[in-house]
C-alpha cells in the first residue's frame, strides 16, 4: 500500500522547493528544483511533475492532493498567479488546470506567505494561537493572516501583503516601485544597503565587516547578523535600523488585529537574536498595554513552511 | 403593547449619544446628554438610565438589549472599559453589571468605533460587502473590521485600532504619546495644526482663513473644508496633506485585508470632497492593482452611526 501524502510546491523566484506530507504533518520526501521561470509555465510544470513523479516512486507515495504557493498576488479561485514581479512568464497561467490534469488530485494555488503562515499556525503553533500575523522575511517580505483559525484570504485573495505596507513615507526606494515599503528595510537588499550606508559613514572605517566580505556586492544579512553577534558596531547599527523598522510594521499590526501571536518566519528571522531587541523596544514604547502583552512574538522554526504549508493547505482543502 | 427596541449608547469624551433601534434598525428615539466623565461612572450610568427611562415612556418602548460604544480599549467578555485616555474615570468600571441591573435587559460593551463599524456595515453597505475597514474621523481617529460579516474582536477585543497605525516614525506628537500615528494628521488636532503650520508660511498671507477665523484657536476641520472649498491654497494643501496620510494608512489597509469597501464615518468624512482625491491619488500609485480595484470607498451618511451600531449589535448579539 503507498503512502497516501499531500504534495506541496513553493514555488519562489529561483528555486521551487517540492516536499511530501502527511496527513498527520510528517515531511515524507523532499525534493527541490530551479523554478527558471523564462523557461515558460508548461515547461516548469512538465520538471515540477516529474519531481513529483520521483518523490512518489522512490517513497512508495500516494499524492492526494496539491498545494502551490506561488511568490506573487494569486487568483485562488482561479488557479492563477496574478501578479508577481519576480515570477513574471507565469503570470496568468492556470496552475491548478495544469497539477490537476496529469497528477489527477485537487490541487489549490494561493500565495506562497499564505501558505507559509498556514504552516507556521500548523507546525510551529499546533493551532494554538487562533489569530496569528505571519511575515516572511527573505529575499521578499510576505505575509499571512490566521484569523479565528482560518486562513484569511480577503475579497480577491490578496489579503496580507505586509512587505509592501509603507512604513517610512518617501524612504528608501522598494522593488515595487513605492518608497519606504517595510520590505525595502526588513528584506535581504534592504538590509545590505542599510549595512553598505554606514560604511560609508564614521563607523564604517573599524567595521569587521569590510574584512570579512571584501567585496560589498557579496555581502548578505548571514555576514553582516555573524558580525554583529561578534560586536561589529556598524552591522549591530544596521539590525537596530532594520528591527525597528519591523518594530513599527509589527506595532501598527498589533494594533489591527490584536493577534494571539506574531510569526516570524523566513531566512532572515533566523537573525533574529538582533533583530527582536529593537522590534520590543517600539512595542514597548506603544501606550496602549493589552494587545502587546497579548502578541507573543515566536519565530518558526519547521524548515521550508512554505512548502509544507502548501501540502497541509492542500490536504485540508481538497 | 410597546414596541421592542435595541438601545445604543455612545459615550464620547464630551457627550453621550443615546438611541432606540427596532430589530428592523429604524431609529425610534434619541437623546443626548453630557457624559462627565469626572462625576464618576455610577453618576454617569444614573444618568444615561433616566434618559433611556424617558426615551422608553415617551415613545412606549420596551428594551430588549443595550448595546454600549466606549471611546477606548475595552474588554467586551468582563463589560469593563480598559484603557481611555478621555474618559480615565470611567476606567475599570462594569459597565455591563450597571446597566444590566437597572434595565433588566442583555448588554454588550465595546469600542465606540466597533460599534459605527457595524452600524455602518448593516445601514450604509447593507452588509452587501462582507470585509470592511471602517475608519471613524473625527477628534479622534479609530477604526473597525468586519471580517466575513462578523465584527472581529481579536484576541483581547483591541483589534482595529487604526487611529495608532503610525504612517510617519518620527512625525508629529499624538495625544497617545507616539510620534506620527495617523490621528495626529487625520483627527480634529492633526487638521488644525498642519493648517497652523501652512498659515504661518508663504502661503498663509494670502489665506481667506485668517479673515474667516482671525482666532486660529478658533480654527476647525470644518471652515478649513469650506475654505477649501472655495479655493483657498493653504487649507487646500492642509486637505491635500491630511489626504495624503489617510491614503498611506488605507493604502496599507488594502495590502493587509484586502477589503470589499473602506468606510470612512465621522465628523471629518463629511470633508470627504478635500480628502478623497489625494487618497485616491496615493492608492492609484501602488502597484498590485487588484486589491485597489476591489476596495470601494464609502462615505457613510447615516449619522449617529456610534449609538446606532451599538444598538443594533446589541440587538444581535442578545
Amino acid at each position: 500500500m503507498r503512502k497516501p501524502v499531500g504534495l506541496g510546491i513553493d514555488v519562489g523566484g529561483t528555486f521551487t522547493k517540492i516536499v511530501a506530507v502527511t496527513p498527520q504533518g510528517r515531511l515524507a520526501g523532499e525534493l527541490q528544483i530551479e523554478t527558471r521561470a523564462r523557461g515558460g509555465a508548461r515547461e516548469f510544470v512538465s520538471r515540477a511533475v516529474d519531481a513529483a513523479r520521483l518523490l512518489q516512486e522512490t517513497r512508495g507515495l500516494k499524492i492526494v492532493s496539491v498545494g502551490v504557493g506561488l511568490a506573487g498576488d494569486t487568483d485562488g479561485r482561479a488557479g492563477k498567479l496574478r501578479f508577481a514581479p519576480n515570477l513574471r512568464p507565469l503570470t496568468g497561467f492556470d496552475f491548478r488546470a495544469a497539477f490537476k490534469g496529469v497528477l489527477k488530485a485537487p490541487v489549490v494555488v494561493d500565495n506562497d506567505a499564505n501558505m507559509a503562515a498556514w504552516g507556521g499556525y500548523v507546525l510551529d503553533l499546533k493551532r494554538r494561537a487562533k489569530n496569528v500575523v505571519c511575515i516572511t522575511l527573505g529575499t521578499g517580505v510576505g505575509g499571512g493572516l490566521v484569523i479565528d483559525g482560518k486562513l484569511y484570504q480577503g475579497a480577491t485573495g490578496s489579503a496580507g501583503e505586509i512587505g509592501h505596507m509603507v512604513v517610512e513615507p518617501d524612504g528608501s526606494l522598494c522593488g515595487c516601485g513605492t518608497r519606504g515599503c517595510l520590505e525595502a528595510y526588513a528584506g535581504t537588499h534592504g538590509i545590505v544597503r542599510t549595512t553598505l550606508k554606514l560604511l560609508e559613514g564614521p563607523s564604517g572605517s573599524k567595521s569587521k565587516l569590510r574584512r570579512l566580505c571584501p567585496d560589498p556586492s557579496l555581502l548578505t544579512p548571514k555576514i553582516i547578523s555573524a558580525a554583529a553577534a561578534r560586536g561589529d558596531a556598524a552591522a549591530r547599527r544596521a539590525f537596530e535600523m532594520t528591527g525597528y523598522y519591523l518594530g513599527v510594521a509589527i506595532s501598527n499590526l498589533v494594533y489591527l488585529f490584536n493577534p494571539d501571536a506574531v510569526l516570524l518566519a523566513g531566512g532572515v528571522s533566523g537573525a533574529s537574536g538582533a533583530l527582536l531587541g529593537p522590534v520590543r523596544e517600539v512595542m514597548r514604547s506603544r501606550p496602549m498595554k493589552t494587545p502587546f502583552s497579548k502578541a507573543k512574538i515566536v519565530v518558526a522554526k519547521t524548515p521550508h513552511l512554505g512548502a509544507l504549508g502548501a501540502a497541509l493547505y492542500g490536504l485540508e482543502n481538497r
